[in-house]
């Protein structure tokens, strides 16, 4: 069914991934693994929260950024980088650049949570702000890179940035086997795919038997889709969503390849399931969670991956998220 | 002035701190050391988060509560701890005993946040309710001590309950020196002076040079009063603060007299300042942080210890605190 990895060189490896812990070492927060007790007497299994809220600037892109950044010549560097994002990738290319001496372009839809902005402009990017629904983002971010003679580099659908996001997946099967704890099940939210296909490759080779699923918004289950469908199929162009991080309009070519050959399949979570699992990440970790990074999270509490009995891996991606909507979160969750 | 350790052997040493590390490994959380550039940009100085919020029970007590009940032989296990709190030495005494199969009974004060009556009980405990302004929990805990031949363990005024959260000072040690951080100086909540004693025990063997500041609330500022008179001085009864946990009437005989010896001061924070450093740990750090455990972090906040051009460690000690009161602070921090 799906081309191996073998027969396709494009395809990153587990030893990427490794390779692209060796680059991250020092530069990337090694985050913590988290148990709460009392969630799991509540669901009957073993909840593990991957706490990647807490990783440099608030998400997990910070690693994939980094990872093909730093791989960079230094002529390349000097030409800089243009990325677009709804705001964790922004960060992520900013901070990555900035850590790199390399100017930064970000293309950000101009909804776009206002921490997300600020603090992408903090990092030292210039940001070019586009319409998320009249405009199409990579045409403006393939332009200016193409004025500039910069690097591209996609949210995604990108092989340095899928082993970047992978050493999620290699710090989580490390921490788990010091808990003594195997892994039936991980699972994180996707939108275009590269984290879960990364933390795929890295647990293939480092915790063989976990099954990896992707978490989506019910809206935009379009990995799940295209899962059943065998090919890559888009979400409606006018769904919405509080998930402002899980708005890709389908899954990458790379990254579907990935979840095609390595994902045990997609769960989906409501906004409501989004709003609690935000609720619960508060009361039962500690944790600041962004609608987005709450997926996973949200998807095994709904029932969708059951815990009970088992022992899953839940990355929780980001807590990029405004003060009112966390209160309101807490509120309604 | 102060007595020496040497000559008091009652007092525990950095070797206790170390010794109780070892007992803790693979029971409590190494909690991450984390930094926000934009906050670090703000204040001019390095600010580093040791993120107690996420230990095991949502703060640091967890750490001096084990090490001091994993010491007690079987028929002392037995005959199970009785503790007095106010709610995270509750919920850190009736996790450990748990995890050591010993029976435990918590005095809490009835006006404790219910989050924090709510895990003690999660944790298999026996609560004891009284009126935190009508009643000596003192000698409510030691009577139910007598009545069952249990060991009383006090919260603060013990050397093992030192040395055990001596170790968030190990580990942030480590931790800045693997960021390549020198510590001018290290902050942490004070309340009897358990957190900051320890700590001091361990960085001025591991940190020589860093100067160590105990955070109180200013209508709590024991600690500092006694530095300055010379001896222990206690609170004005009628006291009160929304830092729940740093309500200890005066700092303990030992904690003191490690104080006397290893402090370089006491900086207090009022009550806008601990909210406003709240959103600060929300906003900068992703941090869900109690009152009193940002309190240390207030007190860097509001200048009292000052960062320009330096680096501090700052405690961010518990994360126990409800969503109404967190929504709360967000709202007026």
């Amino acid at each position: 069914m799906s081309s191996s990895p073998a027969s396709d060189p494009t395809l990153p490896t587990a030893a990427d991934v490794e390779a692209a812990a060796r680059r991250l070492a020092g530069f990337a927060v090694t985050t913590p693994l988290l148990e709460s007790p009392s969630l799991t007497a509540r669901l009957g299994g073993r909840v593990l929260v991957k706490a990647e809220s807490l990783q440099r600037t608030g998400s997990f892109k910070f690693r994939g950024a980094y990872n093909a950044l730093s791989q960079l010549d230094a002529p390349a560097r000097r030409a800089g980088v243009v990325a677009y994002s709804s705001g964790n990738h922004a960060q992520g290319v900013a901070a990555a650049a900035q850590l790199l001496a390399m100017p930064a372009t970000i293309v950000m839809p101009a909804d776009a949570p206002a921490i997300k902005i600020a603090n992408t402009r903090f990092y030292g990017a210039e940001i070019v702000l586009y319409d998320r629904y009249r405009e199409a983002r990579e045409a403006i971010a393939q332009r200016l890179a193409d004025e500039r003679g910069a690097t591209l580099l996609p949210p995604f659908d990108d092989a340095r940035v899928i082993a970047g996001q992978g050493t999620v997946g290699l710090e989580l099967a490390a921490q788990a086997a010091a808990l003594g704890a195997r892994l039936d099940a991980a699972v994180a939210p996707c939108s275009g795919g590269g984290l879960v296909g990364g933390i795929a490759l890295a647990l293939d080779a480092a915790s063989p038997g976990t099954a990896i699923y992707a978490a989506e918004p019910a809206e935009f289950d379009d990995m799940r889709r295209s899962l059943a469908a065998g090919e890559r199929v888009a979400n409606d162009p006018d769904a919405r969503s509080i998930c402002d991080a899980l708005l890709a309009p389908m899954p990458g070519v790379l990254t579907f390849a990935i979840a095609r050959r390595y994902l045990a399949g997609s769960v989906v979570a409501g906004e409501d399931d989004v709003l609690q699992a935000m609720a619960v990440a508060f009361a039962e970790f500690k944790l600041v969670a962004e609608p987005s990074g709450a997926a996973a999270l949200a998807a095994v509490l709904n029932g969708a991956l059951p815990a009970r009995g088992r022992v899953i891996a839940v990355v929780l991606s980001g807590g990029n998220v405004d003060r009112d909507a966390f209160a309101a979160a807490l509120a309604r969750g």
